[in-house]
């Protein structure tokens, strides 16, 4: 008999990168190259850069290849030439290729931006490895909500997430207490209130532990990125706001923390290398892939630290907290408003502080506490333009009133 | 539909409790009282105190109680006189408790005594929540091939197993690339040699984090309890003995860790208090029960450290390791060699270099390293008394010789 353990080793699945240019795509495509056996590549999608994404989807053997950026379509084109791999540019061609037959679609266009094609890619019996913080933060529970009713396996991409997900494996989801999610602490973890508010763009930008893109790593400095994981751990796991718990380590080997009812703890951890939670998302029915990746010599490392996140310092933590306990249409607001303020403080133009004073200040005028979740996703980017323009409007506000 | 998930709340288990009057016995008792409407006590058995075990079967309203200890019988009647608990003394009256009719037997008799009432509990549909050693130790090939030809459940009571076991959950057992066992290190995890060499047993028994009984105390300060602990391992998750590991880890925290293929890691993770590990091994089809335990603050802990095992310094382990690589008949003469070891220590007849030296001599005496495995328990228990002897003969020449 058959056994549906041994999936691995049956037919290849059919996959698409949406993002394959950024950290998370580039490390699924290294991922997805080392078992050239077990995928087939049917779509990749880029933003910008059609040199890397021609040459990323030459070295997969993708079918097809989207660039957002129309102004890339005849370069990707040119790149492409030749090679038998089609083209498309723009938003048309990124949703041809998110809704192209596949087994499984790799969710990591980052911000706003991933949520439509990602959307796109659900239907019955597709699995959506989600590298995509809006899906769940701006549009959480429409979002899950699609999912369930077209039966789409939704996978964790987040290290932390991941982590929990293979230790929510040791029991049931009723006899689970609590969820902790740990944070790095990011490069500010020691830094004083006075030091933190001269804070630059480019201080921030040096993560102690884990390489990604420059928004992320902002929100790993203000501890921002932890309370978008709160919210995303809230929508996936359907976990209370109350039972959801971050634990700053700054060592990042372990990511997640299961408690259950009985006092055991399952843990998941692992060396930070987003090729490590990536493979896991891939693994089907549970039956893991083969990764080369060096073992964590625990006792080389001597020991972990931890210590409770200070939500005085890290006010955006706070922020998002408050905004998963309120639900409703608070959390797109604020991660709407913090992708704004990031910006702002990317350019110079407010201090570190300011970006938890804008995000509270978009959720203010907004009247976030009194809006409803988004029935949809489309509702959700609403919701999320609206704050945008707000929060722009903030900055410029308060740009142009006299230092007092 | 009923839902086979929810089990607990069905009808109660029926539980006998072997040992129930020694330290995991006793928190046993504990947790079957915090959940008096889940079991029904069928028989306790304890080895000479019939006060402490009357007063047991009173409180758990059990239906029999056996003493090991003949003499005790007559004090053991006489205590439960007018209670309506049927009781019994000597190595019948334990077997006749062993193989009343139960759906779980905690198996917490220590030393080889455990041994045969253990085996007799086995039967088809019962489950074995095991907690003596020498099951897997002594008599691991016969032990689980008898229990799987039964179709036996084991649980793993060992703090350390029941972690494994648990954490094995978040995947398949041929995805396991290597098991963890954490060690604490003991009392004299920091001593140097010169000192090791005039430890007292006094010394040896103050434990840093389990309270537990005094052989398997002095067993944790020479880290043969680990080693034996890694032979249990290698039976119970039929785990090849190059991919067991130990890990001190003073904190007891983490208890094991299961490394996957992919990179991953679980843990499995609970505060050092007995009774989690034994709520755990008592839960029906992963339906956890509750316990009122406090929760592991690992803020205000701080962290974590870990070292490698000093296998110079306490060669007992690399003894014990070296065993379970040879198998055969190796491990049940280093077990029962190391009892005989233990006792002459806390005698003050040899000092604590002397358990791994009078360990080693009876492996070379007995030349373990050629014997075959117990075909039986029967067997075992045969080749764990010829080492007994084998080792008191060596004791006694090593104390008539003069010192050189």
């Amino acid at each position: 008999m058959p056994n549906d353990d041994e999936a691995p080793t049956g037919a290849p699945r059919r996959i698409t990168i949406l993002g394959a240019t950024g950290s998370v795509g580039r490390s699924t495509a290294d991922v997805v190259r080392a078992h050239a056996d077990r995928f087939v590549v049917e779509a990749v999608v880029g933003g910008r850069d059609a040199g890397a994404l021609a040459d990323l989807a030459v070295a997969l053997g993708a079918r097809f290849a989207a660039v957002a950026d129309e102004a890339a379509g005849p370069a990707l084109s040119e790149a492409l030439a030749g090679t038998g791999i089609a083209c498309g540019a723009g938003e048309a061609a990124v949703m041809e290729a998110a809704t192209r037959e596949a087994d499984v679609v790799l969710a990591a266009i980052s911000g706003a931006a991933g949520l439509a094609p990602t959307v796109a890619a659900m239907r019955p019996g597709v699995t959506i490895a989600l590298a995509n913080k809006e899906c769940l933060v701006s549009a959480g529970v429409a979002f899950m909500a699609q999912a369930r009713r077209l039966g789409v396996t939704l996978r964790a991409v987040d290290s932390e997430h991941n982590a929990l997900e293979q230790a929510l494996g040791a029991g049931r989801p009723e006899d689970v207490t609590a969820l902790t999610l740990t944070a790095s602490g990011g490069p500010f973890r020691t830094w004083e209130r006075e030091r933190l508010a001269r804070a630059t763009p480019k201080e921030a930008l040096k993560h102690p532990t884990w390489s990604m893109g420059a928004k992320i790593t902002i929100d790993s400095a203000s501890l921002m990125n932890k309370g978008l994981e709160l919210i995303e751990a809230h929508h996936l796991f359907s976990m209370p706001a109350e039972r959801l718990e971050v634990l700053v380590h700054p060592q990042s080997i372990v990511h997640g923390l299961v408690h259950w009812r009985d006092g055991s703890i399952t843990a998941g951890l692992a060396a930070p290398d987003m090729r490590i939670p990536i493979v896991n998302a891939l693994s089907v029915d549970g039956a893991r892939l083969d990764l080369d990746v060096a073992r964590v010599d625990f006792a080389a490392l001597g020991g972990f630290t931890f210590e409770r996140a200070d939500t005085e310092r890290f006010r955006c933590l706070a922020l998002a907290q408050a905004a998963m306990a309120q639900g409703g249409g608070a959390p797109t607001v604020l991660n709407a408003a913090n992708e704004i303020a990031v910006a702002a403080f990317c350019a110079g133009r407010i201090g570190f502080f300011g970006i938890a004073d804008t995000v509270e200040a978009a959720l203010d005028a907004m009247s976030a506490a009194r809006l409803p979740a988004p029935g949809s996703v489309a509702d959700a980017l609403t919701l999320d333009a609206e704050t945008r323009a707000r929060t722009r409007e903030i900055l410029q506000d308060r740009a142009s009133r006299p230092i007092s």
